[in-house]
């Protein structure tokens, strides 16, 4: 049986050895038109910033290594088109420039993406990069070091634009993110993108949003970059990072179905519509779990698995794919920024009636040194009480919450489910309490309605449109002086029996305090008095991101509020 | 409505804020019989060692905190006797010795448990210590600080007898473990206890397993220790730490039904035999999730479930508690110790047919600066193909991976699943294929019969009965060289192909390398190459911990092996 898989990188590297695993007798050829193979692409601005010091570990095989399992590797070789009719590619070799055929019983097309690179003036001057394999990441540091570039622009608020953003400021540049969207990081929820938009600001990142580039100027290298907003910004360096695309063009006309983004549509079989023809990793379509759409979106973890799963069914398996939950994490300076599952945005696009919460606690118990608030928002669909989605910010522990809350959500664990979960717990690990079961606790109340809650962005709807209702803070005087959501009351916490008669049952009352444990008891204290419309407000004052909300007061004239 | 809760640390406290939580007009009276209360029991080791400073940060609420909450919390009171048919306490104060009687609609026991003290000569001495509440640690604080001592044993090789090896390590003392059982950490298998065992001797920390004391000898203090070895210890510091007991003493002849140690036996919604008294935390029984069976396993996170769940069902609640996974973790030195679910030992006596396996992998990409391997032990169901328990020691990454399992273990998630996680992944941390997706990949090849597994203990049964079978060691000649198994021969994995005739084909072949990866391909050679009885040592010789299986060499004259 001879095997061609095109692409020697994550997907096609872990198809070619599932498939020497299951079949020691198997010819496996593998071309791949770069000359590094089987290398760590989400390592490479880590490579950039010279955390990591050695080009080598992040390409630690080469072909010989392949030789070993009998894989024969070809690199500088492009594979120019498919031939499904007659089961073989056109090759060029890239070296030689010589084209030549090569039949196949099964193929596994690995392709991978390729940055998009936005057509606009200028686009080709000195000092404009994209970021995606080795090479551009030698480009990158061979131009930082001849060049010593003080003024780099990001295009393009992901996280690949984020992860340059520290290692770029490390390297020591002053630099400008803009995106496009109205917030960075598009696939998360705006309140919690806000919340990295205000952390990237303590680290002197300017984040210009709403924005993009009209077009770049300069004589051969890069000096001004005009912006849709008007303003002319000095750069010389830039990195574009708007996005990637599948890398299919070759296949255009060979039969082989594609997604209109240029993606290969595959089953969960990681079949594609030609018999014998598999396709893996980022080229290729993946689904969402929790809706069964096909979608593109393509990260090295998944593009393993699917590599893993091609190989398997290509010698005669029957591994099914279960989908992916979009889990991403990456960490921008102290930060972890974390999603699993559903956000809100995507949640609302597929019509699902949830509850969301914010939960702010530390990452181990507050007597053990060094515990850090993280933040997570959690989303339970109200239907089936299943938690369908986390997004998490925080300094430490994120990537153990954000695993917990992926494995509960592929299991359909429901936020009473994260009660009782019995993870480990010691002062140096965690709290007797973890995160992960105040989201459960939290979302169980939501769900039973014995508790309501009020997000920021709802708030700011209510006073837009002028309803009549209490906003309650329920903080010491002091943190009230300082700051407080604009026109609310200040009871603090243990006045509140004393105080609660001032209060209309009649009205609606929205309940805040820091991150929202004693608005919570508050909450709990007013609603046992027989006021029932009291509203916490999701994740306290300490997670409002939207200014229009706050009254602050840096003057001593302050005087008290209504 | 009336509610009495005994005993003001995790369980009861946490009960009684749920009950004023659920009731906000419920009377709610605390007693403990301590004057600290609602302290952090797994952080007194650290308080000890100095890395948490202050006294106030493990007990950080005392009874004025919980008045806010009309919370009446009474301590220095001792409750002596439960009247269950009259619905009352009979309760002394233990500063004016006063006895009153105080009557209840619901009760609430949580009294906790307290050290097993064996009844040995000497027992009584100066400088012999329990730690289990605040006031032990003052006291053995006060001790150190006043007397200086050098030579500590540790009677008990329980976590935290191994914590507080750190803790007198660190504070400069020489420090003896003894463990009547066979291998410290009795609830862990041995193989994995003696890599801790290996560890600990690296650290200086000397470890006698099957060893007691016999006696303590001193004049005022203690300065001797005789060990059932019939050695005789100098010691100026004794910790006794061989596990605790159930605090229901007081409860005897109460009509609340008690197993066998004195725990209470409450049934998953934490309701005693007798109505309207329920019981939470370490002074009651709880059940393993796997098998429903009723045990005693006091832990800080299950007290302060019980304590919710105690307290939401005598307010009226419904919550069933969904038992434990035993899942515990904790820290020694640099080294992280953590267990879920079955073991070994547990699952063989409830009769399960299991696959087992050792994953050795770095916990982050090792292309980033620090990746540090752990090894996992995993268990799967055969019929079933359920994940039913882990153990993992590492450095760095444990936590997340049992919480991981746990929750895995906790939703019923098999093997197939676990390659299937959609987990976080950035190089700082985690791997594209992360230690759980191999765990996964191992365990479905080892229940789909593709792969045989031998653990070190079948091997030295193996050996031991004569059997006639091949050991093959697949490293380079140079490591075979420095240490191998008994008897093994050494085929380099690259010259696999050339050497195999000389294998008999009719022999159980039993392969191995460092931990499993070179071994695993030799074996898939080999399988395909019509050896039918390969295995695959699990683990490699790394996890070895059975000194009979090896040979090692340090002399120059070494000469080839069979």
């Amino acid at each position: 049986m001879k095997y061609i898989v095109i692409g020697a990188v994550a997907g096609g590297m872990t198809a070619a050895m599932k498939i020497r695993r299951n079949d020691d007798k198997a010819e496996i050829v593998v071309y791949d038109k770069d000359t590094d193979i089987s290398y760590s692409g989400c390592s490479l601005t880590y490579y950039i910033s010279g955390v990591i010091e050695n080009r080598k570990s992040i390409v630690p095989r080469d072909s010989q290594y392949f030789k070993k399992f009998n894989v024969d590797v070809k690199t500088a070789h492009e594979v120019l088109r498919v031939d499904t009719q007659n089961k073989k590619v056109i090759v060029r070799d890239l070296i030689t420039g010589n084209i030549f055929e090569d039949g196949f019983d099964k193929l596994i097309i690995a392709t991978g993406a390729h940055p998009v690179v936005p057509k606009i003036d200028g686009i080709e001057l000195e000092g404009i990069f994209v970021l995606r394999n080795v090479k551009d990441a030698d480009r990158i540091k061979m131009y930082i070091n001849s060049y010593c570039p003080k003024k780099a622009l990001i295009v393009g608020g992901g996280y690949i634009g984020l992860e340059m953003a520290e290692a770029l400021k490390v390297l020591g540049m002053d630099v400008v993110i803009i995106e496009k969207q109205e917030n960075i990081l598009p696939n998360m929820d705006s309140d919690m993108a806000r919340l990295v938009e205000n952390y990237l600001e303590e680290k002197e990142i300017t984040v210009k949003t709403s924005t993009s580039v009209l077009r770049f100027e300069g004589d051969k290298r890069v000096t001004t970059a005009i912006l849709s907003d008007g303003s002319r910004l000095d750069v010389d360096f830039v990195l574009i990072a708007v996005g990637v695309r599948p890398s299919t063009q070759f296949l255009e006309g060979s039969g082989i179905q594609l997604l209109p983004n240029g993606a290969i549509k595959v089953d969960e079989y990681m079949r594609t519509n030609i018999e014998g023809i598999f396709a893996a990793g980022d080229c290729a379509s993946v689904y969402f779990k929790l809706n069964g759409k096909t979608i593109y979106m393509p990260l090295g973890s998944t593009a393993n698995k699917m590599g893993r799963i091609a190989g398997e069914n290509a010698t005669g398996g029957n591994l099914k794919f279960s989908g992916i939950l979009a889990t991403s994490i990456f960490k921008v300076f102290d930060l972890t920024v974390a999603q699993t599952g559903y956000t809100e945005k995507t949640a609302q696009q597929d019509g699902i009636e949830y509850e969301v919460g914010h939960i702010t606690k530390p990452h181990i118990t507050t007597a053990y040194p060094g515990a850090e608030k993280m933040t997570i928002k959690a989303l339970a669909e109200v239907y089936s009480r299943k938690i369908i989605g986390a997004q998490i910010i925080g300094t430490k522990g994120v990537d153990k919450r954000i695993d917990v809350l992926a494995t509960a959500i592929f299991a359909g664990l429901t936020a009473d489910n994260l009660f009782q979960l019995d993870l480990g717990y010691a002062p140096p690990f965690s709290s007797a309490k973890d995160p992960i079961h105040y989201v459960g606790m939290v979302m169980s109340n939501f769900l039973d309605k014995r508790k309501f809650n009020c997000t920021q962005e709802k708030l700011l709807e209510k006073m837009q449109k002028g309803e009549d209702f209490i906003v309650l803070d329920v903080r010491t005087p002091e943190q009230y002086k300082i700051k407080h959501i604009k026109g609310a009351i200040n009871i603090p916490l243990e006045m509140i029996y004393e105080k609660m008669s001032e209060l209309s049952r009649e009205k609606q009352i929205i309940v805040y305090c820091n991150s929202g444990v004693s608005s919570n008891i508050a909450q709990n204290i007013l609603q046992q008095n027989g006021f029932r419309k009291v509203y916490n407000l999701s994740g306290g004052i300490s997670n409002i991101t939207l200014e229009e909300l706050l009254e602050e007061n840096n003057s001593d004239s302050f005087t008290s509020s209504p």
